[in-house]
């Protein structure tokens, strides 16, 4: 693996990965939870330091204004509970689409997760948000929008069905996001994860409950 | 299934299911959790722009008065948290009616949301309530009103026997309805539900834990 | 209660509920499992000593050939494992007829317990098999012939969503069965289990895994 | 605890523990699963050598033998799996008399271990036998036998909810056994187990799944 | 059975078991989760009223004040959650002792709430607390006392292995309470529950997580 | 949805998918599990008369015969438990390659249903087995192999760490594929499955445990 | 076990095991939660007497003043969420080294529990936080550091795969102790608990969820 | 890493670790489940022909003699179910001694294999079988030959307490194995592992249900 001297930066709570950009096409993420809003603002300056843009999921409004000091041109989406520090437009993928699309309104601060870190990974995306099974003409009347992008994103909560219709309809990568919405017995998510982990419909994979982050990074991973 | 264009109504974050009331028999209903005291008047409007009668579930009182600023006519029930605006007085169902039977005190909050949407749709409701299988003669002396009803809603927490029994006696279709209520080991209702599906009594049929909602739209469905 | 002398016969091993056509409307049925095939014939002659029809579920061809010897009319269906020995004709119920559904070809074996009890019971049965979300277009083309029934069992295994399908299209009360049919993460059941016990579309009520049998009499219950 | 020279005796691959006649009121007790036929003849060799009586549980037909060969009066319950010798009728608790109740038929091979356990440890045993709630008049007509008892041992599968509604009729201390009998979502004896642990009746314990023997011993210690 | 006309009084939201004196030798407890202090207080009335004792069990402060208001002599146990009204002083069973042995510190409250409704049923209590496996001289220590008690109560988180090592040794009935006390996974509780369910000494029988109520109730029910 | 006259093919038991080519690209594949030979067998012809390409999943050697009588050119994968019938060499998606990797050489049966799947569609397959992480150097050592594909398909049993290293590394889409490979506490791949949902290297999804027909077709999906 | 007098000290609600040190060479230790500040300065203070060093975990603040009350020389480590009394410097282990390796910097809560463990035992730690493999170069970079620590203690959350790596690369005991840090399906921890137990590099064992101080207390009695 | 040409051989289903005993002190295992006799047989000869011992576990007789007919030293172990060929006698461990602990005589295949394992690695085992604690003075009894080893191997299934008694007792680092023995909800083993997990005695690490092997590597490589 050769030299590694440069490839990351020690600020003893955190190492930070700096090579991540090359190795992965974009830089090191900061997951917030079980971080304090100091560790957060200072490894979000690090990465600024790098010419790095930086994204930050899964935090609260504290964490924001902490960055904000640092980094005046911060951003925050509180339903997707995220913060951006964004330099360049980029355009390199102004032609890779992705549909985003929720079975209900509930499942929509997971949703948010996905196509903030999409459009910050630049990908353009559709939302297109409750058209669950329950009334399934909703998703039928938008299927010609599905069809124009090239990775799905399904997010779902309770029976989580939705991602299996939309598998056995389109031919496009579907990715299974399980929300931790419902009654009782959907255990925080287990329900719709097991749903969908075991979707009759071929060319499904599923991300964890809840990881909007995740399926983002995975069309981006498909697209690139 | 021919043209889509006027079935629901596309407000981003929701698409209403006007359709609903056709295909169903009744109006798209609001599930709270997760959504906005705006986003939920919102809905609640435009559902009663289309001559629709308004149910929310699982509504708090910060829900109730964002929908009381724009429909005067709502209404509150605190222990079943549901909001309803209704227009007409219906008869139709007046000759159909059902008991929601609990085993104990602590299952009021779903009893009451079971027998406040039944009403809502229609339906005479008798309540029965705490007579669980600790002291099975209170049963036993309420099986001649149980006997009256065409369909049993059974709300249970615990062990959940009760619909066991009462399957056991009676020859209607009996819901199931776990709730949440109980010591450790019952698993905010697990316990309950694992009961009831292996009911050795036939004619037994659940629904999700603490869903009295659900379970009154069953018996709905049984009736019409 | 009144007397009970003349209600149960008691084998010692058993006690048969001779009693349970007056309270149920049909006679007790023998769950064969853990039971000897000699214990089988013996309570199943004893059922048909009092002129009632025998039905004995989960039953091998062991347990068909020790009941054939004492009841010459006894009738196997291997694919639904179910002994019948019917002497009348039951034509009460000739317009009661329901519509069982599945998923997959697998799922065969438990719609067969179903249709097999369900005839036995006197209803009539509509099977329309092999019509899962995979290629939702097989559901659609045979939905005329599902709004013609007045109760609808949906057998579904893997992701088992189906059922929310089905609820979300028809105001016919759905029964779901569950079944044990897939891959690894379906845990026997338990993913289609939790599938429909959160079901998104209302009019869904669930029983247990692989129980074809108790979703018959339930749709029986239902329909009597 | 003084000298422990004499209070077992050490076989390399067991310890028998001779002492525990002493601690515990009844010798130390074979159970076989996991230990060889010659292994388990061994053993109940050396504790018949003390002048103890022996009981092995979870025996098979091998096993039987093998211990026959050594042990001239060894019994056999097929049905129990359990292997006794026996030198001296225990008369001493002639008034110390149990009820082992079971819901159904398929419940009795734990209720048999339950039964012959019960009988070796000098206790006297009524049998009652398939009573469970779908047909709850079964129960009510034996209350009268159940009442003479002093220690109740109700053995269900299923749903398992038996013991509850024993415990809410009766004084006397219920054990509750769970078996493994049952549809899908039993788990193996996990709904009975999680019923019984749940049950709203107090004055009601519970043993592992399937665990007559222990159900005894409870018994047996309770009226020491 | 009877009539039963005077056998429980309705509340609407709750039907009083008065016939439970007879039936269980102790009036109806009042388990307060998910009951308002009205409905505490009005129930608690209606049982003095009938020249009951009464007890309810997780009761908190505000509940306290509630009873106290129209039962002066209520008196409350912060530790054990418990509220008494007492009115004659029980010692029909002044013989009739037991222990109840914790394995820490921590599990205390639960210890207490089978102490104070042992005492309430006119039970003699030994309290033996913190003397957990991980320091066994503790228990051998108290041996001698713990041989005292008929009946043993034996209280138990993290890995609960108490019970077990109490059954090996003595020849009592040994009712085990698994707590929720513990790390990770522990699973509130469940981690004890399965190590006493699963006990190699016999003689042992368990109740729910955190149970003190239930145990202190068998164990009554045992010594009566 | 237009007319749907010969969209699918109805035996009874089953409802064959013509339409499939159209809308996901390949037909409709064989799950053989709970089918009979001769339904297997019946279903590949008839899939064979519209000219299309047949693939058979965990079909065992029975299944493979009764086939081969109708299909001459049918061809069995003993290890991958495959039968395919295919016509015409694809050679579209000549330069569409993936890698599929396996920690273990106890994973070749799925990966191998991986591999013969992905070249069923027309994929080329580079096959990386046996480099887990218990020997890392031998993932590193093949980096270069790895770096060629497209996608990667990396399956895993015990605790499934290796997509996550993999992911790490890579900016390929990795498709995960938990193994029911394992010791005790590996759950038949419930382990392994949760170690991939929480995969900390973004890039990753997950199909269900021991589904290398899943992962194959997701990854064809991806490449289309 | 000779004479018991003098081996522990009786505070009725504790019985402190002042011979622990004999035992296991170090005092016995405060697990706070459960306790009272009360209680916690009571037996802090009981220990201290003894002429022993005092440490208590998961303390809170207010814990902390209690026995800072008593005890002038209570240290408190708000991250660790341990108090220490300390009157020794122990320098006999001076040359006992370990690493405390984490895959996140989330996971340094636990880390510190076993780092401030660790070094109150008397060993000498060194601090190697968020390597974990996402970025699996940060791993390699710091192997040689690594290779000079004599037992390894692995913390990580997600999916916990970090031990794995590190037990394949190293010859050193690795405890690995899973933390419930993550997303949705790592529920609270038993992810990454399966994730290690299963692990296939020979060499690792673990310790519950969260427990650093049970990882240090394994470290000290290897290296002792 | 530098070169890794010579450290391992691509055998295409398995790459052979060779280089694992300059990392780990010992040769690469061969894990026989899921691999063909042939398989075992061409990997045990390459192992071989490095002049590297040969240790296979979890091995059927016909792998044995698969091994046989290319190594004539191969050895048999069959209560371990594991394979040797050894060439020199180590003696660098003379000193080194570890006890294996069971609780039972049902654990003796797990304690076997730690015990052949650990004899192969060189390590002096000192067999204590069937001392758990429900007769706990088998325990005491050979407490002076447990504090002669280094460390102790602690075997139990059922609840699983005797790593936490002897944790209690000794100074010496315990590692527990869960075993799959025991009834009902022993779950497989499951209910052992939490019991372990949760040992309230520090000093104890758990590793995976049945693993023999790999507490035997553990001890090995803390007596290194």
């Amino acid at each position: 693996m050769g030299s590694k001297k440069s490839l990351y930066e020690d600020l003893g709570f955190a190492k930070i990965d700096h090579h991540r950009v090359k190795r992965k096409g974009f830089p090191e993420v900061i997951y917030c939870p079980g971080k304090t809003p100091e560790q957060i603002s200072k490894i979000a300056e690090r990465i600024a330091n790098q010419k790095h843009d930086v994204l930050a999921t899964r935090a609260d409004k504290k964490a924001f204004l902490a960055v904000k000091k640092v980094l005046k041109y911060a951003k925050y989406y509180p339903e997707a509970r995220i913060i951006t520090v964004k330099r360049t437009r980029d355009s390199r993928l102004a032609t890779r689409n992705i549909a985003i699309i929720t079975a209900g309104t509930a499942d929509l601060p997971v949703a948010e997760e996905a196509a903030v870190t999409a459009e910050f990974l630049g990908l353009k995306v559709d939302r297109i948000y409750d058209v669950g099974v329950a009334g399934i003409h909703r998703l039928v009347k938008n299927l010609d929008r599905i069809k124009k992008a090239k990775v799905l994103v399904v997010v779902a909560g309770m029976e989580g069905a939705l991602p299996s219709v939309v598998g056995g309809l389109m031919d496009k990568p579907v990715i299974a996001v399980p929300t931790s919405v419902g009654y009782g017995s959907s255990f925080k998510g287990l329900a719709a994860l097991l749903t969908m982990m075991n979707s009759c419909a071929p060319g499904v994979a599923v991300v964890n409950i809840d990881n909007g982050f995740g399926a983002a990074v995975m069309a981006f991973t498909i697209l690139k």
